[in-house]
């Protein structure tokens, strides 16, 4: 079978890298067009002399024909609102899309207008079918919609990693939806590669703070999908915090058990039944914590459980490498699906350690 | 008045240095005496050649004679079990003890042994007189007790930046006492200068993971304080995580307010009212959230709380330095108050930034 | 005697930001204005919530007569070409000036104008009297002109660790002068606080490599010091390397020793006798070398020497850090020259170990 | 063709540890046998649960006949000094031996123990004809050698960066042979996984150092492999320096060029002439400087060179990841070269940056 081709849009910021370098190694997809609005026209060895492409290809403007006739498949790496303006042109010539922004992970356009109310959109946006019809691209709960589809919203890092600990629970009953907490660290590879001075080295070095307290966006998304799969509304309580590394994403959960006789091990066993078929999933030991460095560069998430009988509290602790489960990597997940491969193709699963 | 004269013991662990930084440059107490066990006998400078003391003092054995011959007053920083054979004598020849260790910061010998019963000690205790009668070295609440203390237990790191954010609330009865989540972060110092693996550079580096995830030491410290001041007992949760990076602690406390009517400006007032003479505690504006790095070498502690008006959870996050505020510079305060002096006399508040 | 009063001008950038730390604790030297063009108007705390002056001082526009109003002497910590607006006018109006930046730092403008050619200036220079006149802030080779002078050229970081490492052999003829090879590396923090993308934690984190390498200005700088000491025209090898760490700076420096009977003890007792006066230069024992974070956030210079017998090499290495005794310490170290009082008055020479 | 069997025998230092995660995606070589003193007995996914081998190995005393039943070569990831007890019976018995340590990377056994006399050996060496016949790992410089070889010698972390930028000039005649300085900065982990108090994240972040300056033993095994490509004896100068990351090297070199003439674009030119069949092997165009972040976690060498017209200095710059082109991927290439397969098989050249 002939390798599919591959569009990449947004390819020097880190989530292009990201897809790059998972491509360019994936042996069933074709890296075949590059796409870029500031560098169209430059050679991909004068924008990044460190990560060689075959044929050093030129950086092309991301024109909806152009990639229409040179690829199957598109990833958008785009800042929010961008990717809107490009999705409809391309499924209506036939190209399916991984979008890594998050332009359509609400299942409504209302929605993600309220919440991303403070993003200056250029173009308006009127796309609320494709909000209703893009399919969330968590492969270890949305597989089956995944394979088919049009058109994938791949989730945040936050979301990931929090719904990947949460979600088996809720979809069993076994904890109460109010009073859930997470708390998340990350890396500040997650803020993106233009310059900001509060990701500067010397000032989130020897730095940890929280941020987006009460109210960050990452919170409606991981709560549209803890509510779906609970079958009710749930709020929950988020606090993302940025940690002084590059990458690396822990999300720390705090639920109540309701029944108190569960033990950490009935817990480690729920969650290894429900991730089964997950690849890309492993379940700690109890007593066994993830460190994000335990995942670094691998498409790999990392659970562990830990029960409070004193309290009643049950500790969900899940890490991801935040650009590649939570984001590029996940996309290339996607892509298998879509493509009919093995949804690990192409993706490390070991890291190299230290 | 004469300068006070301090003995420091285990002055070469990270408790010790920073315990010698900050005297040496104390206007009303004098460094007398510097007391090891392993490094007896040696000149400091062949110890520590980047830390010059006056005049590079003889390591001495910590002999209790010698110690009250020399000193009016003792820090205490030694390994867990060591600081209770040298705390007695020490108090019978009229030497006051700072101790920073944690063999009594529980208010009965039992409450210790449960908590530290995997401490191997070579010396059995029995001094449960010595633990009803240490004072909690916190001085935001215990200024009273300390002034006239002849035994002084500093409160470990984790306690101290999350009692600090808890007491006002938990005095005033405005929250809910079951469900307390403290999410507590760390830098690797807090593990001591002694070589484990797990603390190397190469292991900790651009990594984040829990650890001691139920039943930390610390959350049986943090209860004892919290319930008293509640009035009554409290189970909480604690879950401390290590974070790249060497100095600074951030404690994320959730719970729940009984008034919902409560906003983040009112439990601002209120807590800039619960340390309003408190001179090392800095509660910040609604929407300005504490980096450890502003607390970086000082003994400050910077609070800051947020509301979410959707789930009734109130956030208090505080950060402080673990080494400086977290312990060295606690029992310098501690000292000063004893010694009559200033809270904050040689005590640094600003930091050098970044 | 009256505190003599200090005006800051560029307060909110690295240099300021050390410099505000350090005169605010400050026995003899008061802060008596605070400058900066964009963010006049502010209340300080408003900019820089973690570092609380006393008052809570407005920043103010750089006005010569407002700062001459009220102050004796003036920091300046502004980008490269703009000092030389400001500075003639200050000395005008009997303020005496110490620029933390490179626009002073060479004996004639066209020098300066060939080095510095690609800085766009707004307005043209033609202050070649005040390049001539100003001294150059190295209090160790240069405290008698220091004292008496109206307007000091704080050496840059680089220059500062190269200089006190070399200057005592070129000075007693000791050594080769063709052939000295300066590598030097450096924290982050000497890029500054505007948003740069190279500077980014995500992008030099886990990351060393070489700049600048031939050319960099800095290497005139140390030329035109060196040569004078020498007493000949010297032209060195000097690489600035960029390290993942925020401050530090450490020169290696290689280069051939004429007699090569001379050991490396020898070397350490000709360092020792030149720095005898020097209380902020401590020469290390043969053997032990420097390490950055033995003087961070302090104003020592370390000093070590080796002698390779098989290829009659001599290497100096010299540890500071780039934004105390490298920039702002140093500027300070010179106020208190200018006036009158002791050279370390105020200024921290113990680190906070780890 | 059937997958040739490898052992690794020392598995969860970090030198076994990246080789078996570049054998464990190789597609020409399995791992046949894991080799361990200590830990011998346990599985592996108790000692290493982050990085699950298929069908999780038990890990096995290295017994020469059971290596020798298992395995066709071997790769020895061990101390220095205890590989040489290992190789004589595993050559006997017909395994194909890569040595990550230094015991055979010197032609004599005179010479390795002048360099090593520190070490202190259980069991006396005598094998100087193993010393003489093993081939040094390099295989930019010794690739026909490596294929038909019993035994390798991979080189060190520091001679690999050094000799890969120094040998196309010292072998061309173009430098002088006297006054080469090598200043080479190194991650952390090449000091090895066991626990030691100078490899601390507390003590090595924030803080760059010199080391071993004057004598490091890496000296003498440059010079050896120097000394035969120039064709004469060469003494050179070189101080490793320990930088606050995990992983990667830089090596600078300074010498002098002995045409005045040659620009950097000739010395461009000459290199990748050099290496223009080594694919590990990338020149950078003039201008462009290697970072290590360039290569970490790939097999890749990034070389680039600059001169300076005004002092006739050459200067080299060379980068490579410590662990893997400066250890086990080094080793993993040689194997590939001695089974007959394409030298960059089962290596990763791309890094995932950032």
């Amino acid at each position: 079978m002939a390798n599919k081709r591959v569009a990449v849009i947004g390819a020097s910021g880190y989530g292009g890298l990201q897809t790059l370098r998972l491509l360019h190694q994936h042996p069933a997809l074709d890296i075949s067009f590059l796409g870029g609005e500031r560098s169209s026209g430059k050679r991909w060895s004068e924008l990044v002399p460190f990560l060689p492409l075959a044929g050093d290809p030129v950086v092309q403007t991301p024109d909806p024909d152009a990639i229409a006739a040179a690829a199957d498949y598109a990833v958008l790496s785009l800042p929010n609102g961008l990717a809107a303006q490009l999705v409809p042109p391309l499924l209506q010539r036939g190209v399916r899309v991984v979008d890594l922004s998050a332009d359509y992970r609400f299942s409504s356009l209302g929605r993600w207008q309220e919440v991303y109310a403070s993003e200056a959109l250029e173009v308006p946006r009127s796309d609320d079918d494709l909000c209703a019809e893009a399919v969330y691209g968590l492969p270890e709960w949305e597989a089956d919609a995944i394979r088919t589809a049009r058109l994938i919203a791949a989730p945040g890092c936050f979301p990931t990693a929090s719904l990947l600990g949460l979600l088996p629970f809720l979809n069993q009953g076994l904890i109460d939806t109010t009073g859930i907490v997470i708390d998340a660290k990350t890396g500040t590879s997650g803020g993106g590669r233009a310059a900001k001075e509060h990701l500067l080295l010397a000032e989130c070095s020897e730095a940890v703070a929280p941020y987006g307290v009460v109210g960050h966006r990452h919170t409606s998304e991981i709560e549209q999908l803890a509510s779906r799969v609970a079958g009710h509304e749930i709020q929950l309580q988020f606090t993302p915090h940025l940690m002084p590394m590059v990458r690396g994403l822990l999300a720390t959960v705090y639920c109540r058990l309701r029944d108190p006789g569960l033990t950490a091990e009935d817990c480690v066993t729920l969650l290894a039944s429900a991730y089964r078929q997950a690849p890309c999933v492993e379940v700690l030991p109890v007593g066994t914590y993830p460190s994000t460095k335990w995942v670094r560069q691998t498409n790999r998430a990392l659970l562990s459980v830990q029960v409070d009988r004193r309290t009643g509290q049950l500790i969900v602790m899940a890490a991801i490498d935040n650009l590649v489960k939570g984001q590029a990597g996940q996309g290339v997940q996607c892509l298998n699906l879509m493509a009919g491969l093995e949804p690990t193709a192409g993706l490390p699963l070991l890291p190299f350690y230290p």
